[in-house]
């Protein structure tokens, strides 16, 4: 959470020149997003009455050639309806501009649409209904969209869990290391090949999703969407949405309305159903991988809060002992 | 540049309900404020049309007993029509109210009025006349308000030099301990005793002005506000305005524009205008003091960008030099 460049008011001044969107009248640093600065723009709009957006400057992980992929996404998503910000094309139709920050580093800006509403902690099952509804909305939505790699699949969580070892895994628990090995082997062997497959929003965690009481008015940073199965992206979601208490406490009435939110529009296949239990457990091996990595190389000291990945390791063998029971009721 | 502490959307719209305020409508955690967490909130307002307010969380260094002096003189001087935001009382007339965060701890929080307006980075003259204008309203409108000692006068800096120490103080610039006890010495044996004093801002940086146009839309973070004199206010508005280039560029005619925009309110006593080369000199001090114990205490690595006391070493000896010259002419 932090902001990484500086920019002044006359930069925006200048760079909200390229837009029509009148100008310039707020600008606040906000403390959103890991790989890139945020910026809540305020301006004085197209007609005089004032518009809100979201400036965002890349500055890590996405790779410039992935911006057409991310910021088309979104306005297809907006134009079918979805509830995610469009992205604001600049005067000669371009999705993002570059500008130069004060290093003189040449780094990509998009301005994007500001949505109301806030991130939920602790769900209702009402709320996760309308989160699984709007997932799988996503899903139909973006169905002819272009094809992305999932960067985040297997091959990384082998690659970050490598690169953790077997001594920093066991730094974190004693445990780890052959609760690890033995998942490994068994995602290793018995992942599914054969599940639709499309858009994946795939990080959809509570804090990518604005709430307007039980309603969702946003589902936002979609910089890690990719093609993948779309019930692997349920059981991310599924992994994100229904427990409390670190992983401790699962939440059956979440789950359960996060499902049925999901199938009310997209309804499982029966090979899908079969293959939430170790999608789950994938899902929550992926961020087991990104946890355990970022434990063991961020300063104990630094302002940037670490999250335990023990966490997610929990989810992972609860999914196990339980999975089979939670997932193969029809929603 | 930081939030410290999470608040979720339940803890937020449950303390909005002690505000007249109406109802959650959005929050981001904004990249402001070094000793607080500040959140830009939206409700639907008094009347359902939307409202924005600034939430504050009093993390550091604020002791609780100050609060009042401090929220007290947002009101006093909204009140009198200073562009400063409005605190927003509670239900109760209460200014600030303690919440618990999420390690439990008793953590003090005000709502405050949210302001348009920018920073700017490379004020313009008309600007600078802008702002001195608005710190001598600021001076005459809370001329009979509370007394709160400046603690960050001239103990402090010897304090924190002397925590700094020769060794420390070498490692920024060989130069600057025989620099700096010079100085101290001069500005200890003809600091004055006798000028107009009052509630001083004390911090008026650029980034502590909220700028529409050539306009002062919101003087902001009063939380160095003391009693001083108003002529080492101005001065150390001074040393935050009127240079370019890390304290090697001086600007003449922003300067020039700042004292007129001053003086065209509250004309400077001759005392004062004597002063005023000293005044800028330990107005210098004060950050050179503050930067270098950050500079010395923050780990290169940190996510907190470390500012550079030699900007002010620079300001400090450019006024010891020219200081005369600047602040004799009338404006």
């Amino acid at each position: 959470m932090a902001v990484y460049t500086h920019l002044s008011a006359e930069d925006l001044s200048e760079l909200i020149t390229h837009y029509d969107v009148g100008e310039l009248v707020s600008a606040k640093g906000i403390a959103e997003g890991v790989s890139n600065s945020n910026w809540l723009i305020e301006t004085t709009g197209k007609d005089g009455k004032g518009a809100r957006y979201i400036l965002t400057m890349y500055e890590f992980r996405i790779e410039l050639e992935d911006l057409p992929f991310f910021l088309g996404l979104l306005d297809l998503l907006a134009e079918k309806g979805c509830p995610v910000p469009a992205t604001i094309h600049d005067r000669n139709g371009a999705t993002h501009r570059m500008i130069t920050d004060e290093d003189g580093e040449p780094k990509a800006v998009a301005l994007i649409e500001f949505l109301p509403g806030v991130s939920i902690d602790h769900p209702e099952p009402v709320q996760a209904h309308a989160v699984g509804h709007a997932l799988a909305q996503l899903h139909l939505a973006a169905r002819d969209y272009q094809e992305r790699a999932n960067q985040m699949g297997m091959a990384a969580w082998k690659e970050l869990l490598g690169d953790c070892g077997d001594d920093g895994l066991a730094q974190i628990d004693p445990q780890l290391p052959a609760i690890i090995a033995q998942e490994m082997t068994y995602l290793s062997e018995n992942w599914p090949t054969d599940l639709p497959k499309g858009v994946c929003h795939a990080d959809l965690f509570p804090d990518n999703v604005l709430m307007l009481g039980d309603e969702v008015s946003g589902l936002i940073d979609f910089y890690f969407a990719c093609t993948d199965f779309f019930a692997y992206d349920l059981a991310v979601t599924h992994a994100a949405w229904c427990f409390a208490d670190h992983g401790r406490q699962f939440r059956p009435n979440v789950s359960r309305a996060l499902l049925q939110g999901y199938e009310s529009v997209l309804p499982l296949t029966d090979a899908e159903r079969d293959a939430m239990p170790i999608l789950a457990r994938g899902a929550a091996m992926r961020f087991v991988s990104t946890r355990a990595y970022d434990w063991l190389n961020t300063p104990a000291d630094a302002l940037v809060t670490r999250k335990d990945p023990m966490d997610f390791v929990r989810r992972m063998q609860f999914y196990a002992r339980e999975g089979q029971a939670i997932f193969s009721a029809k929603a």
